[in-house]
């Protein structure tokens, strides 16, 4: 019931990247040093959220990463998603995966929905607008 | 982000278990039946419930399982930290995982902190309890 590393990851980049100054960009080597993650690693994850449309991305040798929206409009569940696909924390809030032939009275499934609600609801409202230098 | 399926099974095992009539015994059969729970792996979770002090076990043809303690003292915190270790929403807060060089200035720990207590709290409040028959 843990956060992948990746997802973590993701989560620190994105932040380093909102305190770019606007017109700036993040370069890899830049990001990984910064937020202690390992280059290759971060590079296959950049490459993910420019795909999911978080990041957008430029080459060449002063190409780098910034975000492809505003920083508040980007918010953890987002960039959770783009890692880890949908945040469910428990398989069976799912109903397609609740396999139980007593869902009626289920002991278990109406607790990790309500808890499903308020994480979401957390992760959805935690965006990366405070994290910007207020350039944004 | 989500509860292993065995910690999920582990949960279910246990709330049938809680509503078994006082002095019976549930056989890994009737759980792994009513709960739709693989046999062999169901047998594993009990085994390591047992273990951790949270079910009893009788040998026998006639053996099985009942709680060890009244089902409103089992948590569901217990018993997932008995099947996942200590459960914790982000790697990092748990201190000593925190890897970043710039813990004080950090954008995404103190979220989970705060997550993390959140969760925590509502897993041990939700105990047994109410799964029981009137009979606990």
């Amino acid at each position: 019931m843990q956060l992948s590393r990746k997802a973590d990851y993701a989560l620190r980049a994105v932040a380093y990247i909102a305190q770019v100054k606007k017109g700036d960009l993040a370069s890899i080597g830049r990001i990984a040093k910064a937020r202690a993650i390992p280059r290759e690693f971060l590079a296959k994850i950049l490459k993910e959220l420019t795909r999911a449309g978080i990041l957008v991305s430029y080459q060449g040798v002063t190409g780098g990463y910034r975000l492809a929206r505003a920083a508040k409009e980007i918010s953890f569940l987002e960039v959770i998603e783009a890692m880890e696909g949908p945040v469910r924390v428990n398989l069976c809030v799912d109903g397609r995966h609740c396999e139980c032939s007593n869902e009626k009275s289920c002991e278990i499934r109406p607790f990790f929905v309500k808890q499903q609600e308020q994480i979401s609801r957390a992760l959805e409202r935690q965006n990366f607008g405070s994290y910007t230098n207020g350039s944004r």
